[in-house]
């Protein structure tokens, strides 16, 4: 008990002094308390179910916010995926630190998550997948636009980040606090953010919807694409005030049914 | 007995007065009887075969004429396709009305199937979906044709619902009387009809054709968007005159030898 | 046994008077003899496999010519192809007429087959599918070319058979001899022949090598597609020396190696 | 002992009397010593994960070099990849001679694994597929290039093996050394080079690093194909720089993590 107390004293001071950077790592970040058992199944349920339906491979993460802790957000450690159980998941603070790692190695790329939490108090749970009907979206100047009610969350539209803009030649990767802050940016306040050359990231406010919306946005990729080619560009889109009615109508009803299927089909694995 | 006898009379009272329409889920409307075992087993078998062969995932839904009253249809409760059982069937009658819901919850837009079934007498079943290789045919301006004998079917062409022609700005779904209504006079006397921006309703005169022209449907749109690009958009499609004799000499046979496999397929799950 | 001498006789003197036709189906042909259980087990095989591999889906069939009599050939009952079993197996002659159907419903277009093994003495299998990635190349002006050398075996050209050129409106089925006859010509000396607005056949002097021709015939299909689509055209195909050479070489090793590999993801089924 | 004395001293003999090549396939060379059971493993898990993963069907092969001597290598006999198990290997000196072939058949391209190992001492795996989407690359002027992050490891380009500049009319195989080393030529120093109208090779530093490759090579060129189409020709390719720089980070983690799910999934087989 008194270590705490010491710690958090410790780290007030340290933070007043601007030294707060050099402790990461050394003194993890305190609990905001364990999630409830139904919330960790889903959040193991989204990555088992995101592999499946073929949009996570070997690569890729969801994560929840803590319900308990608004500066806390729970992912699993480094690992494949479909592979994911509950005893992988690890709890992080908002500047990427694990509460307790115990050694386990990390997502590289969790300051995506940690920076969209502290950005939008809206978002619950956040996914970012390497989708290949996806990639094209980022790569070239077309922009991707729901040509189906079952992606009006995008009504609204899909800006894409390039990491190249504000951090010239990188590895690509999201792997530190201020490319996550520009990544969040660019997300502003919609459902999702294209990755130039990379992939993409969604968010939304709970894990179904988000888990959903990663699927559609997949689909509608796809069906884009084909409309594309077929109409020769001359494509009808979702007119946003439709796509905010569908909104307003409730979202696939919050993919509630699609939920119960998703998961049936990955439990038992 | 006398209760029905004086629900009928205040029924009549009230459509006299205008108010039937505050009366619907208050008083549910009688059953048709009870459909056979073998068609309750055919319509679980359609929800699960079009999930199995790509035409549903967890939305859109299928549904069957009650043979011993033609105002009367039977269709799942709001459930993903892949897990409709017998115990999730419920009755409605063509306004919609559901005869004995026990508080399940029900697809908003069986009043596609309602209208239909009021317009077509000769449809005994119906699929709502969302086929991804569909979408393009309804929001671009090119006409989903028959590019081989698999699908004479739609010989005779395949029309576009445009929900915004007639109700402007909407949130997409075919969820009142009013919106099915206008979706059966599109139809017409075809086999189906595109929704743009959503997807397609197919209608036959049994549960195996209905199945049927749903897979080879999807499966025509994906050979013909190939064709097209293929072509340059010069593609040879089926005279209708062959598709007319291709349907006189019974469409593909009745998909018999096909429902056959796709029910064996399904068995078991 | 007098029996069988009346009923020749009876035939001899019928097909002298040009009243045979009218004989078919009531006085069936002899049996050339039975199969090996070997060529059985592959020939059921080979209907799995392509069931299996996506080259045939509830529609298509397979034969084989029997080895002990050349005018005779076998073939499963109307029967969608992943259901086929020993028992469904019905010897046919060059007429297609059955050595012994038991009532059993037959497939229409038998035809195919019969006209084929009829004009083609190297041939000793035969498939017919309706691949979606074939269909496009029977439907535009787009010649179906050799991209790699697993294709080698179409290095000298694949014809198209349009059934309007000699028999102007059908519903599309080669259901009788006459058509058959007019396929097999197209067919030439070829290994393959696309059918306008329908399907293939492929011939082949093996089961395996027939099954093999049509799973690379498909793949090649969508290979030249993806091909064509990216080089605006400019293709480099096989040479027809080189798909000669390969073929010289034993076009991909008689597909013995991927045979082995087939057949054991079908047993046990 | 004694006798494999002999047999050296003997074969120094032949080579200095130039008569080596008609003692191949007589006298086997040594073995370069067994390798680790982990890597055995390996190599039987990675022909079945290409194969699980669409990279391989019945045709292609992996190869790994013996630790313990550079001088050699090893493959399975000629056999389907989903087949292979550790029974299966044969040890290879790079001249493609078998250590102890007892009477298998072998691959008649193993002279593209041969030849490159002898030719890039950093080069330990080795994987030849055909994969579909791979194809077009070889077949028209379209360079294959990074799409994304995933494909750093192709940054310095993709070169194109096509085997009639040397050797004119062939069979199309890679089938002795001296098209072993014309490839491994056009090869260099990449990491991948395409096979005009047959194939591609891929090579790395270990057998997870190759198999990721050839993964991930697969689907950039689906992406790739996808992203031209849509942006009319229009895509930013990863820069050579960010390429670079994400190989220098690690190129996927070594796919440390897919490599562990991938080979979760072959288990058991």
């Amino acid at each position: 008990m008194s270590d705490i107390i010491t710690r958090r004293v410790f780290t007030v001071s340290l933070i007043a002094a601007g030294l707060v950077t050099s402790l990461k790592g050394q003194q993890p970040p305190a609990t905001g308390g364990a999630l409830e058992p139904a919330l960790i199944d889903d959040l193991v349920a989204a990555y088992r179910i995101l592999a499946q339906q073929g949009v996570l491979d070997g690569f890729g993460h969801v994560s929840v916010r803590n319900p308990r802790a608004a500066n806390r957000f729970v992912m699993s450690r480094s690992l494949a995926p479909e592979l994911v159980t509950a005893a992988d998941l690890i709890e992080f603070d908002l500047d990427g630190n694990a509460v307790d790692a115990r050694g386990r190695a990390l997502y590289s790329e969790r300051f995506i998550h940690a920076e969209i939490y502290r950005a939008r108090a809206d978002v619950r749970a956040v996914v970012h997948n390497h989708a290949a009907s996806l990639i094209p979206f980022g790569v070239t100047t077309v922009p991707l636009r729901p040509v189906y009610h079952m992606a009006s969350f995008i009504g609204d539209g899909v800006p894409v980040f390039d990491i190249r803009k504000n951090f010239g030649m990188t590895d690509m990767l999201v792997s530190d606090t201020a490319k996550g802050r520009a990544l969040a940016q660019v997300l502003g306040s919609k459902s999702c953010v294209l990755m130039r050359g990379h992939g993409v990231v969604v968010v939304g406010s709970s894990i179904p919807i988000v888990v959903g919306r990663s699927i559609y946005l997949e689909m509608n990729a796809r069906v884009q694409t084909q409309s594309m080619a077929m109409g020769g560009g001359r494509v009808t889109y979702l007119d946003p005030q439709e796509a905010q009615k569908m909104m307003d109508a409730g979202e696939n009803r919050g993919y509630e049914r699609a939920w119960e299927l998703w998961k049936s089909k990955v439990k038992g694995q």
